[in-house]
């Protein structure tokens, strides 16, 4: 495999403990010229959801690249380490279906392997640092130039595992999403996209009813927050391309108390 | 433009999400060679004046670079998107006073530009993403060489939105000013330097009464926070220039209540 | 001395401020083509026992470097800043212990200078920021190849300040150690190697009676945490190899109430 130019980083090992730098060490002494970007350190501790949310809405924007990922539960058991290729880049991390909206968003994966080749895991491999001892120096191996196939045994791309998309209902006049994620502006997205809630009416000048457990309020669509006056409620179609409910100025998750996963109906009243 | 070898970035984004990744992925595709120094992503949700100050703050101790600061609460209206000569730098942002101290910190704006010119910009540029969407490839594009003309429209810079200074009062023996920041050990700048305090009589070994909200209480003017015992208060002049108020070992801000724009006065007692 | 390729940061500035940001500027400006790595920021304000452990723990993990330490609660006071050679490495800080168990950890202190040499400092220097107005810079020259004895007068390597290691208590069937550090997950690092535990019993499969503070609770010994069901307490040597506590997919810190240098004592029970 060509060498890559740039590592990237997801995981919830905070910034407070020296966890991201000794894996940034362990990276550097095996593929010096790699340019190094941290995606985030602070996905809460175990949010394999959140973490595969913002890992695929990031990707996007950056080059080809090995990404590792390291949300994991479950290091130390059965569940397999692995590396994917999709489109220009590797994918490294846990199977645990972190890795699979991102795969998926950088066109699906073309191959993949089990990290078994123990020649590209620190000598000292501990149970409970795997990104450290398995997944970062794997994964500098193969920015470095080494092929895939020398990582560890080959599987079935069909085998990985893949985290359930939420799900959304789009009739005329009406959407039902999903709290996808907020971001720290509290800003909250839905798992239904800009272009199919406009397809159900939705579009900027309109007026909605937004109904969730049992509550409901009103919110215009607009195109940017600057449309609606400083704290009022604003349903936009956000950077990422999908349906969003924002304060302008405000933190909306808090003040509707609006969680990931939560069920919301948008229907167009105006 | 003779290209910069850095690149720096301050916004309210937080590192919680992807947002600051995608930036820097959008620029290392236009200016891969670039160094990228992360000032601060932890501004307030919005806070302008905060963002300004660490700003100006910093650059003194940076090497010359394309400045990139988004705090930016009108993304999306009328507000311009501006790059702006200044010194050996170039500082690009939303005009909206963000820029303003520093640029003024590094002999005052000598050109600017409205970043009109869309072939810099991503070709999908948001309506509320304007730091990955069109600061940042701006900035890079600037950064890589790109002059300043072409990046939009010649502005006036006396059409720049600059940001009111805060006040300051000096007479003999007293000194009228107003809470400017307050770091993360809880120590809280003042918005008068050092030196003119220390005209007014307030230097090291006098004694000052700090007086606000209608409340006072005696300070002991000195250098650095070891001249006093753990958990005293302190008067000093801090890194950055100004008169400062600290606890030692302590959070000042905490303990007396101070908040940014709080206006307080500090009278030599002995 | 042979210029160093990396640059590592460790201190408690927090990333909310200009700090880290004005330091990585000053040493851009001395040793460019040096490479950066953060170890944390996040260090609680002037807990120096708690930086010590982070960057002991950590350094085994980077490759040769300048390794730059700031947590100085004694900041313009008396106590020396200071250089110590040790193993590879350089590591440059306060004298007040913070870096005295990664120095260990290195291999022992070869050679130490007082950093007095104000040629190597910012020709502002402050009272109140050392680490941007001397450590750094003078690491910078360190890292762009200034020997150690043109940094400041040398020091006898036994007057450095020490530490002193938290202690612990092996015998047959029991160990009686100290809560050296917690980290982000809420998991508990003791004093005692996993090594050391093992010779007294505390072996997987085994199940030890945890006492602290008149309070006892069973803990099962393990090797990782899915070893055990979600929620449940673990004991296990942990990936910097001392004996640690943790619940699965929980914060055992919180659970437990335990915080650093509490004594803790596990007796084998079957």
């Amino acid at each position: 495999m060509a060498p890559f130019d740039c590592l990237t980083f997801l995981t919830d090992y905070g910034l407070e403990d020296g966890f991201v730098a000794a894996c940034r060490g362990v990276a550097l002494q095996i593929a010096p010229n790699t340019r190094f970007i941290d995606i985030t350190h602070y996905v809460p501790p175990g949010d394999i959801r959140r973490g595969a949310a913002v890992l695929a809405q990031t990707i996007g924007y950056l080059p080809p690249a090995v990404h590792v990922a390291v949300v994991d539960p479950g290091v130390g058991t059965a569940r397999r380490g692995v590396a994917v290729a999709a489109g220009d880049s590797v994918f490294v991390g846990p199977d645990n279906g972190l890795l699979s909206w991102a795969v998926a968003e950088a066109g699906g994966a073309t191959a993949a392997v089990s990290l078994t080749n123990r020649a590209l895991w620190l000598d000292t491999a501990t149970a409970t640092f795997h990104g450290r001892d398995i997944f970062m120096p794997a994964a500098a191996h193969l920015a470095a130039g080494t092929p895939l196939a020398q990582a560890g045994d080959e599987l079935d791309v069909a085998s990985l595992v893949t985290l359930p998309r939420p799900g959304s209902r789009v009739s005329e006049g009406s959407v039902t999403a999903e709290v996808v994620t907020v971001d720290r502006f509290g800003n909250i997205q839905l798992s239904v996209t800009g272009l199919d809630a406009a397809r159900a009416g939705l579009v900027p000048g309109t007026t909605a009813a937004l109904a969730w457990h049992g509550r409901q309020q009103s919110v215009p669509v607009r195109s940017t927050f600057g449309d609606v006056a400083p704290g009022e409620l604003i349903c936009f179609q956000d950077s990422a391309g999908y349906l969003a409910i924002a304060v302008n100025g405000g933190n909306a998750a808090q003040q509707l108390g609006l969680h990931p996963e939560t069920l919301v109906t948008l229907t167009v009243t105006k």
